[in-house]
């Protein structure tokens, strides 16, 4: 079995989606060592939410679900990068296909991507 | 000025490196505040050390220095998206290009990627 550094951080270990395909960066969210085995065992991204304290089952709300293609782990143990297929093309709960739809552009946050769908149409 | 959200991890949060070109993503670091404007100004990858509790301007032992391309900032304002030229082609202090060389393969970690350099001549 795969033994993760859950030691650094509260028991947490950032985790990066990205799209499988394109390379995109969607979102980052962190894991514990049950949201890594659930992630391993349901082949869906599995995520521990800090703000509520809980495993989060990412799209369980939204139907905007991760299936995990391909799982990296870093060098120091200490960090997973998920290759996923994006369930409705968006990873954003603010309805972007990114987290990070936000570029700094001379000091300056823009928003560099389009809306794919209107939060208060899907989380209601 | 971009004022991103330090409060929620001792004044730290994630950064990804990805390649600009291939959308490899190529390492995770953390950043202070101080990281993050010491990146903004001198356009080159800035990081903090949780081990060594200090700035960490990647490459300076190495040479593999990553020239900044774009800034990306997340939804939450917590975690940053670097877009970069990697110098040297690796990322990684143990010779690959990528900290993510490994694989889960039937709940195994495999060496997916072949290393760039000897660790041993570059870091003397």
């Amino acid at each position: 079995m795969v033994k993760l550094d859950f030691g650094k951080a509260n028991g947490l270990i950032p985790a990066i989606a990205q799209d499988h395909k394109t390379g995109e960066v969607l979102m980052l969210a962190y894991m514990n060592e049950a949201s890594f085995n659930e992630t391993l065992k349901s082949g869906k991204a599995t995520y521990y939410s800090r703000s509520r304290d809980s495993l989060w089952k990412k799209g369980e709300t939204s139907g905007h679900v991760q299936h995990v293609k391909e799982i990296r782990v870093d060098c120091d143990l200490d960090t997973v990068l998920l290759k996923v297929d994006q369930v409705g093309d968006a990873a954003c709960h603010k309805g972007y296909r990114s987290c990070f739809y936000s570029k700094v552009v001379e000091g300056e946050l823009t928003i560099a991507e389009s809306k794919i769908f209107d939060p208060k149409e899907v989380y209601k």
